[in-house]
Order: structure tokens, then sequence, then C-alpha cells
């Protein structure tokens, strides 16, 4: 019963990344090679992570109340990263990294900023209307006080490793660089709801996009990243866009 | 060819879920049921990482010079994890988190949360050694400066919810809870090599091994637990073990 296994086993993956697996191809061309073997790339990394979720879990009593939450959370992260081209790579509890412009064959850097831009506004919109129905929920249905949830989002671009860790006995789907490490970074220095990119992922979608610049003074630095004297807050998108977009 | 494709989706998998998976049992029952379906049970969680690891990408030239450092990293905790009685979740980059105690039958709130301590120590010893080998090779062939390289560990205990999270398109094996949070910053809060415990933890194992207690002041409380006031270092091994260990 190979193939019923198959299918539970394929469950468990990106579709995309599924598809390469199964046709034993890279990543990254179209030759038969090793099964999506590790290869440097230009890429924008997401993190998202919800705050005030540890506070939610001290609060409820019965666990469905929070994992019905997050199926339609990860449901939603699912369908929205791929709406704009991205992999869904972890999901580890209310933690989310996607990894975008690896499928943009043309313009992968610009393309993969914009739509790693696009996505954090989309999920962030109906990531509200989402939390919006469930604190109503479990605040009259189940008699909690109101919470406050957020989805914090932090963004770089950049050179990174993606594809299969190997050793004898397991695989991993992988992805690494310091715009990896630094993105993490962003998303743990969000405010409530806020997405931060770096100045890399902010030249890229200058023209797309209004920002504020976060200032750094030497005491607020960001660990491993000494060097990183400002990063920026996306406000909003601008009303004009381009006409091939 | 479904079990040629069935067979590289396993090595994805830590080979414990990977037979459930393949019976489609419960982790935490005989019963056929639901694939891994989400239980809550009493774990302990680890985190590791590399402090240093960013550094050591802004340094190095070749990707092959980091990736097959990784491999062995990969390979080492993947064999540690399954020696102690533990689940390697996910590895992501260099982190890497793994749960213990769900495969002790009996007492495994103190089995499993001392099979994370022993798995703490072995790693650590394990990966000195294997970081001075590579650290000796980046700086004597590569001609790359000595570079600091420290894993750092995390681990709490109590309940948590883990199994499968199931969209109508995606499933992922995720864990969840406070636990898994607070094991996550103590790692963030970890210096050069500490292995850090939360109270309950320390509570599991204390007569096995020697431990430092850590007070927070005011303005050192932890985001998300302001009510933690102290957690422990663990130092060495108590020279006496249990006879039945």
């Amino acid at each position: 019963m190979g193939n019923r296994i198959t299918n539970i086993y394929r469950r468990f993956f990106d579709p995309y990344l599924a598809s390469l697996i199964e046709n034993q191809r890279s990543l990254f061309n179209s030759r038969k090679t090793e099964v999506i073997s590790l290869e440097e790339k230009d890429l924008t990394i997401v993190f998202w992570d919800i705050s005030g979720f540890s506070g939610l879990f001290n609060l409820i009593k019965r666990q469905y109340e929070v994992t019905v939450f997050l199926e339609q959370y990860f449901g939603l992260a699912d369908r929205l990263i791929h709406k704009h081209n991205g992999i869904l790579n972890k999901f580890m509890g209310d933690g989310i990294l996607a990894i975008f412009g690896y499928r943009n064959i043309k313009r992968a850097d610009v393309l993969g900023a914009s739509d790693a831009l696009n996505c954090a506004f989309e999920f962030r919109n109906l990531f509200d209307d989402m939390k919006a129905s469930w604190i109503k929920l479990w605040h009259l249905h189940f008699g909690y006080r109101p919470v406050r949830l957020d989805l914090k989002c932090g963004i770089d671009s950049g050179k990174a490793l993606f594809g299969r860790l190997g050793t004898d006995k397991r695989d991993e789907i992988t992805v690494l660089g310091t715009v990896v490490n630094f993105a993490s970074r962003l998303e743990c220095r969000a405010k409530s709801n806020e997405i931060l990119i770096s100045k890399e992922t902010k030249r890229r979608v200058n023209k797309l996009y209004d920002f504020r610049v976060v200032q750094l003074s030497n005491n607020q630095r960001i660990r491993g990243f000494p060097h990183v004297k400002y990063y920026y807050e996306v406000l909003n998108e601008k009303p004009l866009r381009f006409a091939n977009r």
C-alpha cells in the first residue's frame, strides 16, 4: 500500500516541494539530480508569529478552543503563501517560516520581495478578521476576558542556502543564511502587528509601499548584527501601482 | 513507483513518527485512529541553537565549508536525540527542537526530563569535539580567523499539545504550549554553552544533577513570563547515580 502511505506523507509537504521530491528534480533547475540539493539563491525570507498566544494558552480550559483556531490560522497561511508564490517551509507552534522568490523565473529578487510584502499585508488583514471572530467567541461563549493577539512579521532578502540537508539516515528541507537569522530577529522586534523589513528588502520594493525608518540607538542594536543601524516598518501600499503588476 | 517515493518521504521524518504515520496509530495509544492526532501530554521540550553561526556565514567563501559542518551537526543531533528516547521534531538552520518523555511508558515525566538532560550533556560534549576539529580546519586550511561557536540549550517540562495539526490540504507535526515557548526563551537567554532549565524541569531531575540558580531582577524578566523570577543552569551530573539508571 505504498501509494496510500505516499498520499499521507505528501500532505506534510509544501505541494511545490512535494512535486520536486517526487520528480527528484533540483529546486533551481530542471536537471534530474539529487532530490532538492542545497543551493544558494537570492530569496526573501519571512517569519510570522502571534504575540499574545502564550497568554491565550494559559487562559483556555479545553484544548480544542485553541487547536481549531490554530488549524484555521495554519490553513490561512498555507493558502496565502501559495497564492503569492511562496513556500511554507516550517510551521512551529504559532510560528511560520516562508520563502519567496524561488518560483519567479525572471526578476526573482524584486518579485520575490514584492510577493512577500503583498502576502504579509493580505495575511495581516485576513488574520485581523479571523481574530475578531475568535476573540468574540472566546469572550462570549467561553467567558474569557478579551485577549490581545497580534500577527508580527519580519522580512529580509538576499543570498541564502535552500534545499535538502541530508545525513545517512535523515533529510530535512531547510534554509540557511544571515538573511534567515535577520528576518527572525526583525520578527522578534516587531511590536503589535508591525511588518518590519531590512534595508535590502526595502530597496527591492521601494516604489510599491510607504515606509517608516526605525533608527537604532547604540543600546538597541540587534544581537549578531551590530553594524545594522536601522530597519523599516512597512506602512501601506502606495495608491499608484505598476501597470504590469 | 509509490514505494520508492515513500522511501524518499520517510527520510524527512523522525523514524518513530514515520512508523506511527505508516501504521496510522495515535502517538499516545495503540488504537487505530486519525494519524497522530493532536493530544495533550506531559513532555520535556528542548531547544538548541549555535551561537556564533551567523558570524561564520559572513566569513565563509564556499558554501560546502559550512554545509558539511551542518550535515555533521544534524547527524549528531539525530543520533543522540534518538539514543536518549527523544524525537527530533524540527531542524531550522542551526536550530533544533526535540521532544522527550513521549516514549517512556512509566514515569514519563521524570524519565523524559532526565533523558533530555543526559542528551543535552552528551550533545554538548560531542559538539565541543566536533567544533574543535572544524575550527582548526577553517583556520588552517581556509585561513579564517578562529571563530567562536557555542551550543546553547533551553529546557522546560509540563503539559503540551503534540501531534498532527491538519487542514484540508496540509498537515504538520507540531508541539504547542507555554512550555514550548518558555524552553525557547531559555535557549535565547543561554550564554556561551549553558544548559538552562525551568523550575519544573529541575524538580524532576533534582537528584541527578548539580544546579546554579539564576535570579532575575525586575528588568531582566522574560517576555511573556513576567511571573518567572528564576531559572537554573545545569552544572554537572552528580557523581552518585540511581542504581536503576
